[in-house]
């Protein structure tokens, strides 16, 4: 599978000097924006160069056997092209072409054709139907009519990270990229799966489990291989968040025309997430706004929030958000009260502590008896301030957290577009609404406990602290 | 009413010179930044004047009887200062003082002291625990502690638009000054109603129904008066958006100790919503992403909907989230399948309809092929595109919208950032997302049925061509 990423030589079948060719704008990525240090060939019906990589008219005219073959032409010639790469002993292809399967009967006769000479060769396919496979810290990419003077891949090349995708349209390929250029999202490498008639999800969930990978990011049309997934997504040590469409019948028959999906049971899918402790996405969106919370924050091991606030408005949202996520507003220890009151600044000593305007350290002050107490598992800071200070505070937030080993689900209320424009130079992981920032809390708490469900980790022994009850207000003695 | 938004003159009391002092910040927007043209005086300790403003010690000797009291002093000088305005014929007064009901039983006792004196001399009073009122025609402000050099003030003002907010917090009101900044939301007028001892969200209902508003967005933390609100509500003939918190016990609890609400009864509330009319929102962000599908397109007729993408994903996602928001996805009727056939570059004649590269006629005409279709209620497009030529095809897409009445809700995926940019200066009202863009569709057809329902409007008689059996496509169909 590294090959697909890491190719010492590729071919790029299709690519031509035509106006509008496809093929032509992956040599020119290759050349002019990622200075690949492979060798590049280009195939095509008059033979000729591209953009100085050398042309022939068959791929069995190569003087090597390149150790990756990208094909993008018109769908009909592509079962002749796989014969030629198997003849000359290329064992890993990617096609981009689309109008196979999702195209209709001669789609699927064509798809027939490729899969038996694949099989028989020992070949691995990626898609059809798909723009291949992106690895930053090998500045490989082979994406069609992707720009490369984009802001957003730049981004993705220059500040690589932990994050790897694999997803089933090049439409929402192009949506994370986008995504890039204002959330904190470092990229390992992202994969567009297409039609994946050979390489499939579990094959990259197992292949990323030995790589930079920390977050693994899922976008699926459709699920052929159901128990496969799940028996990879089991042996996960990495969380898998996935967004799916096809939730109703009617999801799933767009997605049929698309990338020729089956329309799938999704309360089993569901329930079968819940088994393989895979976390299953509400939105698009949260395939950038949540891995932050892995990458960047300590797993939360309970349920108990402490809620900190300059504006009280977003502590009250918030609470009926934690309840609602399955959360808790803790009840703070009398011990942990006496202390915010010397704190000074507080006006409500109690979930969700409440203050006033106030110099960094009070900020400081607090966050670290609000991570310290043992009631406490998490932390929600709502922060509606915006001076320079507030970096350097949230930079030291960030380490208390990794010291007490408890995360804290950053949002700053009123200051979002100053706080966006700042969180990926200094890797804050800011959230951008509360709804965010509980749900991040939410997953992050989810992985946790299937790790504990799957034996991958144990409970730790409680401590003497630990051993206190704790408090938990109950509806009752609230409206009491 | 009016005169709490455009007052001829106004008394800060509490405006001062020392450092810090927050009814200065008043005075000096009124005075520096909005060049208001009535009197203002200031009252202080001292008598001084603030930014040229004559000061006075007491509100007994200002040489007339201003329209509008504000009090911003400490919370046990408010009562005395209320008896002073009393005597003084003051009829409309603002406390932005905090630390009454909210406070204890301090608060309480003098909160009851308050409300006599004003009972008594015929006063209405807004507040305490709040910022007051902004309104853009009349270039009226009285919020404090607000910079007016923000380039958030300067949008309010300088592109006044036809939606007010009602919202029970400062933190709410700041939220919603920071969205103006890059939502396509023109204000009407803002109010901050704080603890709401007299005037209160039912009130400024009325008062909103004979002025320039279009949409009225509430933000409400606890309602004491359930049932005048409700009746407020049912009479509008403006669709009202609430978010209110307190949904859970907990939530509940903490808005008790910001703004001194009372844990209401949630599932009451959303029935009594029901009943009136009135959409509750779903995040606060919706306070700012959702008025602009109610001030720029028709309502939404029926439930029918037709997406039109150049990215299949968008469309499977869509379909998703239509049908759980309760809307269909059209099954498209022959005639409009042959036209759209006839259109070219066309993928899928089917819904979702799905298209190639192609020109901006194509994109117009497919427009027009679906929104005259009878069976067509409203409109998707997700495009996937962004060039110059968008903004045309999309501001052409609003006149046929009009034409048609009927709405399309626009998302541009993959070209989010870009729109942003673009829309409040074209005022094309663009969504962030596939979910706002259905949940806003999905709120248009509620006001439009809350309309029947309260006899406001009634069914326009069906056309010869609507009496064709609209074809609903069903999940036993697609299963099979």
């Amino acid at each position: 599978m590294e090959k697909f990423f890491d190719p010492k030589s590729v071919v790029v079948i299709g690519a031509s000097n035509t106006p509008f060719n496809l093929g032509s704008t992956i040599c020119n990525m290759l050349k002019d924006y990622l200075q690949y240090n492979g060798a590049v060939y280009a195939v095509n019906s008059k033979g000729e160069d591209v953009n100085g990589y050398p042309g022939f008219s068959s791929v069995i005219d190569l003087p090597e056997t390149p150790d990756l073959a990208v094909i993008i032409v018109a769908a009909k010639n592509v079962p002749n092209i796989i014969n030629d790469c198997a003849r000359k002993g290329i064992k890993r292809i990617i096609i981009e072409s689309a109008g196979f399967s999702e195209g209709g009967e001669d789609g699927k006769a064509m798809q027939h054709e490729i899969d038996d000479v694949a099989r028989i060769n020992g070949i691995r396919i990626m898609g059809p139907n798909c723009l291949g496979t992106l690895s930053t810290r090998n500045k490989f990419c082979c994406f069609y009519g992707v720009n490369p003077s984009l802001v957003e891949m730049k981004q993705i090349f220059e500040a690589p990270g932990n994050i790897s995708y694999i997803i089933q349209s090049g439409g929402i390929v192009v949506l994370v990229m986008e995504s890039l250029y204002y959330d904190l999202v470092g990229v390992n490498k992202i994969v567009s799966i297409g039609n994946k008639c050979d390489v499939d999800e579990a094959d990259l969930i197992d292949y990323f489990q030995n790589d930079e990978t920390q977050v693994i990011g899922i976008y699926l049309e459709n699920m052929d291989k159901g128990r496969k997934l799940m028996d990879a997504a089991k042996k996960s040590r990495k969380p898998i968040l996935i967004y799916k469409v096809g939730k109703t019948p009617e999801g799933a028959r767009a997605a049929m025309s698309h990338t020729a999906g089956m329309a799938n049971n999704d309360l089993i899918f569901e329930s079968a997430c819940k088994q393989a402790g895979i976390i299953r996405l509400q939105s698009i969106d949260e395939l950038h706004s949540l891995p932050k919370m892995f990458t960047e924050m300590p797993l939360l091991k309970g349920k108990q929030i402490a809620m900190f606030t300059n504006s009280g408005a977003f502590g009250s949202i918030s609470a009926d958000l934690l309840v609602e996520a399955d959360l808790q507003v803790v009840r703070l220890a009398s011990q942990t009260q006496e202390k915010l009151k010397k704190a000074g600044q507080v006006f409500n000593i109690k979930n969700p502590v409440d203050i006033g305007p106030a110099p960094p350290q009070t900020y400081l002050d607090i966050f670290e008896i609000l991570l310290s107490a043992n009631e406490v598992d998490g932390l929600l800071p709502l922060l509606s301030v915006w001076q320079p200070f507030v970096i350097d505070t949230l930079l030291e937030l960030m380490k208390m957290c990794k010291h007490y080993d408890k995360p804290a689900a950053i949002y700053t209320p009123n200051a979002v577009s100053k706080s966006i424009a700042i969180r990926a130079k200094h890797r804050i992981p800011i959230f951008e609404s509360s709804e965010q920032a509980v749900r991040a809390l939410s997953v992050s708490n989810e992985y946790y406990e299937s790790l504990l469900k799957r034996n991958f980790i144990s409970k730790p022994a409680p401590t003497v602290n630990l051993d206190t009850k704790r408090p938990i207000i109950t509806a009752m003695e609230v409206a009491s």
